[in-house]
């Protein structure tokens, strides 16, 4: 099943996977999905929003357990952020037959729809638009890099955008869900498995920095309107600012025009992520890079434009769900399982505000995470596919 | 004149010039070129290497007396930087005219080919092809960016991609180059016209700071090897070193990779374009460039790779044409003339190397270049224009 999806959207020069919200790649994830439902009798479908969904048991029944994550990738992403989970889901549905088990709530694997917000800008697009925290009309207006609005992806998709929407009902069909994924950091040590306690507040902004283009060759030092000095300043800033408050802030994306050996930039675009502790270190850390950037600004004459793209509040995932699923996992394993705060946004924290949510996090050896280099050990992820088998074991069949 | 040139090849959005080599704009300048020749009775032709030149007097009689300058122009340039060296050239030869003098030597206006290799991506192929500094192979072998070959590009403009090279006899039949040139800085202040003393050696350097990608929401500051910490770092040091060095030194443009807002970039790229007023202050000011980079490398866990992509040695204009240029103008108007040195290369640059060459600048107010905000003031256009006048009257008609 793992080998079947791992050549999908990889890139040869790379590595790294390209699986992006509706491009081919995306579509022959889609298409695994749709192959492995089928080979386990489960009913497939894709909801209004792009979601998968595969059934065991009556859908419409309710108080589901719900499991899985997201196929898609970031840019030249790894093999296992988000497919682990899915592909775990599907082991721990092979294993709980195994142990003749059946559940006596319906169990479903979820495919979430563009979670890494690769394509379009905004992360988790499937999960929001179910749980009605991102509208139909923000999602249909998304822009890709070359132009290529959401809502008209879709379509090529094969999908309706004029059906995309808040979907309750489905959401009440839901008593919990429980997303595995593999871990970001190291913060696991010697474990193999933890289970998830919260996931940081954090956020996306944008700096426009506004200079003057000119010739780098004639233009005096002190006749510049030089952008690329104040987006320097603010890359530097962030990161002081980050290890001064104990929180996470990076610029990995930016755009230049008109990006030219010999020519001063008019125009630098940078975009920071954000991610702290609580909504105040966070508000401080950004509040803080913004001063530095119109500090500098001021100096180098130019003008700073801070627009908030995304912001995310602090999730406190269910603890009662969160500590049932640990003392499940130990009861089967002998092993404590720690609990962790996490950086990353999930489709789990999305749905949290709407059903009972939980995760498990199986451990990363390097910590690398976002890149083709990610790696879990085959042992660990056997482990955590195991913890999920437990875990659905305990919720749905007891 | 400056009127029908005006609207050519000017793009109505940015109202900026595109007039690349070989491109329909291209063609209206040179039909335009003819135009002007053919009004003042001057012998057109084109040569070798797709430089126009207009004849008053015999081009076999030798020691020439030459002056022009380009018509092309870089991505949405401005109006001057070029045309007002031809306009300049075709004015003075009324000018005199009107002076009732004629020349004792062949005089001729010139429109060198590809000044800006906007198109092809080499400055001044036009003239370093007639000088022999860049060989035909090396030429033909350019490419645009939709991969047309600069030999193709030019057959289907009717020229001769084969007759291209070398054109030491034509060269051999020039006594003197001026090339009128908008200034591209602040440096004339409250002087209207100047002679050029040197071109800057310049040149590009592109730096390769390798990090490793990693998720931007749960990789632990230490854990990091971000290169966009010590991009920025190399930014403000360049900066920091022209203004040390009194050089000029730029990072304008940059590629990162992945470029995904949530990923700690893996690698970024940056070009430095750095002139200065001798080859020594250029050295030192890269290598400064280059060891802050190398320091804050070493602190951010990231590998820092330095290529020359080009470098062009220092252009020293011949003295003596220079101050007689000067003395004429100041001779003709009572009024004293500077001798600035340039950032910029021009053919006047490559053809010094073969023929006595100089070059007068006229004022920009607000010294604005490569923009399609470049502006002149029309009492300085004038100023030049007889200043030119004033000076081929010296050289060729005494």
């Amino acid at each position: 099943m793992w080998r079947d999806l791992l050549p999908v959207g990889r890139h040869g020069a790379t590595g790294g996977y390209r699986r992006h919200a509706w491009n081919s790649a995306d579509a022959e994830c889609r298409a695994w999905f749709e192959e492995q439902a089928r080979a386990r009798g489960l009913a497939c479908e894709t909801d209004r929003n792009g979601n998968q969904w595969a059934w065991w048991g009556d859908p419409q029944a309710g108080d589901a357990v719900v499991t899985g994550s997201h196929l898609d990738s970031v840019p030249d992403g790894g093999a296992y952020d988000g497919p682990l989970g899915v592909v775990s889901a599907f082991a721990a549905v092979d294993a709980l037959r195994e142990r003749g088990v059946r559940p006596r709530r319906p169990l479903a694997v979820v495919n979430f729809g563009d979670e890494e917000g690769a394509r379009f800008g905004v992360a988790c697009v499937g999960s929001r638009l179910t749980a009605g925290v991102l509208t139909p009309d923000q999602a249909r207006a998304l822009t890709d890099a070359d132009g290529v609005r959401l809502g008209d992806a879709m379509e090529r998709a094969g999908r309706d955008p004029d059906a995309i929407g808040h979907d309750a009902e489905r959401l009440a069909r839901i008593g919990a869900f429980v997303e595995l994924h593999i871990e970001q950091g190291r913060a696991l040590g010697d474990r193999e498995v933890g289970v998830a306690s919260a996931i940081w507040p954090h956020g996306r902004w944008r700096f426009d920095f506004h200079g003057e283009a000119n010739h780098a060759g004639t233009t005096r030092l002190a006749d510049r309107h030089d952008p690329m000095l104040t987006y320097a300043a603010a890359v530097l800033a962030a990161r002081e600012q980050a290890a001064a408050t104990g929180s996470l802030a990076t610029f990995g994306r930016v755009a230049v025009e008109p990006n030219g050996t010999n020519a001063i930039a008019s125009l630098v675009r940078g975009w920071l992520d954000s991610r702290a502790p609580d909504q105040a270190a966070l508000d401080a850390t950004v509040q803080a890079v913004r001063r530095a950037a119109e500090e500098q600004g001021d100096r180098d004459g130019v003008r700073v434009l801070l627009t908030r793209e995304s912001v995310t509040p602090v999730v406190d995932f269910d603890a009662a769900l969160r500590d049932r699923l640990a003392a499940a996992i130990t009861a089967a394993t002998g092993r404590e399982v720690p609990a962790l705060p996490t950086g990353a946004g999930h489709d789990a924290g999305i749905l949290s505000a709407a059903v009972p949510t939980a995760m498990l996090f199986v451990r990363n050896p390097t910590g690398v995470s976002h890149s083709p280099h990610e790696a879990a050990e085959e042992a660990d992820c056997l482990a955590g596919a195991a913890a999920l088998t437990d875990v659905l074991e305990e919720l749905a069949c007891r």
